[in-house]
């Protein structure tokens, strides 16, 4: 049985590759590549999978929702995430960057019976990130 | 090819584990454990899966409409989980639970020649539970 | 200006009419007059109008929030309208008499400068519920 | 790393298989018999998947929507399926056999170095079509 | 208070006016004007006002259901808007034109007591139209 | 009859007042007063009123989207909103301004016939502003 717990958050970001020219930056990143950046309302699913227990639940909800809160959103809601959040400072903060950023500080130490399965993000309702975790 | 088919349904229901205490009730199942009851919207999606027939369908709508409302929907719809619901009465009414009872009833018997992949409940928008059929 | 702010709740509920016959109530109520009840996930918004104050906006989030959470919020979510709802408990607990319950709590003492304006409710995506305020 | 990205078009068509007879025909597909054609607005998911490049992305979303608009939008968008679309005049213009075409074009002549690894038509929100890729 | 009501309906259409050039007729419709046709899964929503009656409602749901049926979408759904809907094969199949008929198919011999207030079409997510009932 | 069109835009924003406190400033917004700025995925609706005229539209969709993107679109779509944007450099950026900003620029040299009667920015899915036109 595999559960899917639905966030919110919503942060800022700008896509630029230092190495690259500002022309090659705007081709590829087009009016994403804005110097003073832009934002968006992200959409983040995480799915964990295991038995019903005796309670007749996959996973805990206010535990995975603690875990989550404290490893993800605490680090990244109404953030600018290519300014303020470790870990995608020295990339460039695409959502393919973040999903896996927000798939590993979960996976690190994680606390539920539960295994985890999935991360998903819909940085828009046309652009959907998802992470298989192993 | 697989077609997926959405259904609605709304119920009501109270987790309770009766060998737990009030307060542990409560902890793990918090306002879902108030005695009188709530209620959702829930979102029930039918998978299944098999090649396009002649008539260029994976599987005819209108028996698959007749089984899942005759199996799952006139069980379940406006009826309360924990007190009408046989198969839900002797365990706690949790989404997990009714998703393997809808899963189990659909597939006793189940009369297509497209298999039974996958059923998915939202239970709000939050809160997704799936569960593939083997 | 107007804002409209956005709150969910869910409950469950029973329709009837004790003054009138068995028949007569499912014949009005149809399956929601189901005994044993059943639930909804609510959906409500609240407008408020006024101009732009000096802080940019048209009332202050944290108090609207406080005053919504307060005065309808604990009230009813995960609740069972017909029988735990004060207001309701004499009336049929239709999401007619809901909003207007709400619309009169909300209205008493109203603690913002930007008037309330508007309240309504989705009980399901069919059926939308709106009141005016005086 | 997945990614999908989302189009829409709408469209018209009717359900007939000539080698069946009239009454047949109106058993199998219902309305969508009508002789005069109804129509719909798709949603289309196009999914693909690889690793990280060095710009932070699984594949240039650029390229990605030209050659989905080329190869699909421009076949499909505001047309009659049953009568415009070459791949569909001989078989019935179902949505199993929209998406089969559909991951046909995609996948000939691939430009991408991500792989295409699944297509889905959400024909209404009721109606969803799934193939993977192989 | 206000009751609205959603109801949904699938229908193609061709927009082209008979008196202006071909050149014209693309100009002003672009693909619309695709002399195959196109289609579009339409929202309907009905508002009716009223007080609330001693039922606690604002309208029977099954009379108002089975008004909209019987007047508009048993002539409208599955339907070719241009060719087959009587009020709409002299004038263009615009959503403009198909709103007001459905405004004055409802609102002639209007059998409930609660007034019939306002009549909304959403053609697609991005195309709205609104019609006030005098 | 009104038409609302529906348009998006993501933006990045910091909600600041200069006059205030640190301390005020982070009472008043919120994680919204974060120095780094966060962002959003907008939902604009521009609602226009008139007469069917013999087109069988209310008003000419293509002017009009060339107007909203000329006069909007273009200013804010991607621009960071409190450094960017003429018109909020010199006052807070918040939703309740930019609604202003815009149906003001809107309404300058309005240039169709049907009348600009409403302005609705969707700044999340939890608060909603609406500007009624002159």
């Amino acid at each position: 049985m595999k559960l899917t717990r639905r966030y919110r958050f919503c942060a800022s970001h700008r896509l630029d590759v230092p190495q690259l020219s500002a022309e090659e930056n705007r081709r590829l990143y087009g009016k994403c590549n804005n110097p003073y950046g832009h934002g968006h309302d992200y959409v983040l699913d995480v799915t964990v999978e295991g038995p019903i227990d005796e309670t007749g639940q996959v996973a805990d909800r206010v535990k995975l929702d603690e875990w989550v809160s404290a490893k993800v959103l605490q680090q990244i809601d109404h953030k600018n995430l290519s300014n303020e959040v470790i870990g995608l400072k020295d990339s460039v903060a695409t959502t393919e960057n973040l999903a896996k950023l927000i798939g590993d500080s979960l996976a690190e130490d994680w606390p539920l019976v539960a295994r985890l399965r999935r991360v998903r993000i819909m940085e828009t309702d046309r652009n959907i990130f998802e992470l298989e975790m192993a």
